[in-house]
């Protein structure tokens, strides 16, 4: 039987710790998960695999990997917190969030499911906002919340708080950057236990995992993901939302921006966004103009990545040495690797995944790869 | 010798009497003038024929026509006031007015000529501005006279006479509503004083006007159509800044407006531009950016009405009938006049000159004339 990601199919209770084994082990992001999950058929054998994919890309040490006992302990405990798991291709996924190129293989949720099911829109802006920002957010909410739509946010002070409070009846969802045990900020659990009834809050990371900066904007690709449109309330220049407005032009999202005056520092992002060619908003008509059309598509296809369609082929050992040779500490276009080791793509993408595995690949935008 | 609308040509003194006659006498405005100039060959001989065209056109009773007397008065009140007429075509007649098609056909100018042959950006807003608008008005008035350009404005309270102020050494000319010696609002005389040795004042009506309220968007096309492009700062729904926005794009200039939240009013009219086009301004770069490229592209050609090519053809009298016949107080196109009436759009033209000239029409946008 195999677990490829298919639409429709519920995992059994074997392949879902299986799937929470692979995507808990060392150097195992979604995309490798998917990549692994496509060449091996099942997570099971992809974890068999996985000491001979690191010592293939050259590990210094083999990559530690998620035993089944931690995974039926992380199952257990979430159990006892209401944390359900949902696996990328199953019916409650979120249909928008499967289409990213990067989805979680298992998405956490803890609250009303339901939620997930219906169209959303997000709502992010500063953390340290205005009484003007935040009864806007709590306006605009209200009016989403109003027009049928389920707001989400990041559970923030600030904007993000305000829009969910809106939206507690309504309904929201509340993207965690750590696990569901590990909140932040405190001082919005209560929060949090006020929405659930009607919502849900949704994370990517392992119960116990307590968020460093560097997961925030790994989390922000997740709440653009979920939504049809990102709307940015008050964001200064380099802020997060700033972030989740940038993930959201990559996952093709509709960007929309409340303007504010040149001499408020906590608008130049928003400005600088319409500058950009961002919807200007000043009232919900402006965003769901321009959302109601695009609800009526059909969703994409799913990105399928081209190493996604039948198993790796198997590099040769003077292949491996010459791909790797091409690389160093300098980004580098997996299109020009291509070229200049005069392998095939599907070679190249090996190798890539080899070192992926071995801990000594980095991948940045745009294609470019580096070593370690 | 003819009066033809040229470039480059200059007036005698008594041509110039006889266009400033023509355009002071009763229903004659900018394009009438010209249209009747284009016919006749010279204001002179068109003032002999006004009171034909009036009767022609139904008139109850003829139009006043500015005598010899009226005319030399006027002038030799311009002179004592330091006011000269620039007549439409003369070398010092601004470049990008010139080919607006109602450009005034004589231009009453106050301080420093030699400041209309330079490249201008208009600057207006709200007479009650908030203090951060008015501050935003100066920063970016006193950017652009450091770029080179003439700030041009409505002598207006608030936005308008800071960006005079903040320009009055670098060169600003303030377009009035009324006559030279009427100038309003009479607290902004001082302001006026203090601009005219490196800037102007310029007004198309007559010395001795006191401006109505139909006066200030009239005179709002001046302030766009002088300009390569209008910056709007602080505008409420309604107002005046937004008619002159509405010229701006009427005569193909570009429309800038500056953000502000959507809780202050008086943004309203500003984000409301920016959702229909207009580029959004933080700072004077954003505007500058646009009109550079602009700046180095020729102007483009002297639009040339239909009717200046050639003298007009006389309808004939049943001709003359029908076409009024299809007349009433509905607008109407004129296109559908030419179509309904099977006469040539050459004779429909001659028409409507002489029910204008008989005070009987009623010009209205796109093409549309009805019988007041």
């Amino acid at each position: 039987m195999s677990n490829r990601v298919q639409d429709g199919v519920r995992l059994t209770d074997g392949q879902r710790l299986d799937w929470l084994r692979l995507i808990r082990s060392e150097n195992i992001g979604p995309r490798t998960f998917r990549s692994l999950l496509n060449h091996h058929g099942s997570a099971r054998t992809a974890l068999d695999a996985l000491p001979g994919w690191a010592r293939r890309g050259g590990a210094s040490r083999p990559g530690r990997i998620c035993s089944l006992e931690e995974a039926e302990q992380e199952l257990a405990s979430a159990r006892k917190l209401g944390v359900s798991f949902i696996a990328l291709g199953e019916p409650d996924y979120p249909a928008r969030l499967r289409m990213i190129d990067d989805a979680p293989p298992l998405l956490a949720v803890r609250g009303n499911n339901a939620t997930l099911a219906r169209s959303m829109i997000a709502l992010v802006g500063s953390r340290n906002a205005s009484a003007a920002g935040m009864k806007f957010a709590e306006r605009i909410a209200r009016d989403f919340g109003d027009a049928g739509f389920v707001v989400v946010s990041g559970l923030a002070r600030g904007i993000d708080a305000a829009a969910h409070r809106a939206t507690a009846t309504s309904g929201t969802v509340a993207v965690l950057a750590g696990g569901h045990d590990r909140v932040y900020p405190p001082e919005n659990v209560p929060l949090l236990e006020q929405i659930l009834p009607n919502g849900a809050a949704v994370s990517e990371m392992p119960l116990g995992w307590t968020p460093r900066a560097q997961d925030f904007p790994r989390r922000n690709r997740l709440i653009s993901g979920l939504a049809v449109g990102v709307v940015i309330i008050e964001a200064a220049q380099r802020s997060g939302s700033l972030i989740t407005a940038r993930m959201a032009n990559e996952q093709g999202r509709e960007v929309f921006a409340v303007p504010g005056s040149p001499f408020d520092p906590r608008c130049e992002g928003t400005n600088g966004l319409i500058k950009q060619g961002a919807t200007l908003v000043t009232e919900a008509e402006d965003v769901l103009a321009v959302l109601r059309p695009i609800l009526g598509q059909q969703l994409p296809l799913a990105i399928e990545e081209p190493d996604s369609v039948a198993p790796l082929p198997e590099p040769d050992g003077s292949e491996r040495e010459r791909i790797v040779a091409l690389l160093g500490p300098t980004p580098v276009g997996i299109d020009d690797l291509v070229r200049l080791s005069q392998s095939s793509p599907a070679i190249v993408r090996t190798v890539l995944l080899e070192l992926d595995i071995a801990g000594r690949l980095e991948r940045h935008g745009g294609g470019f790869v580096s070593l370690v």
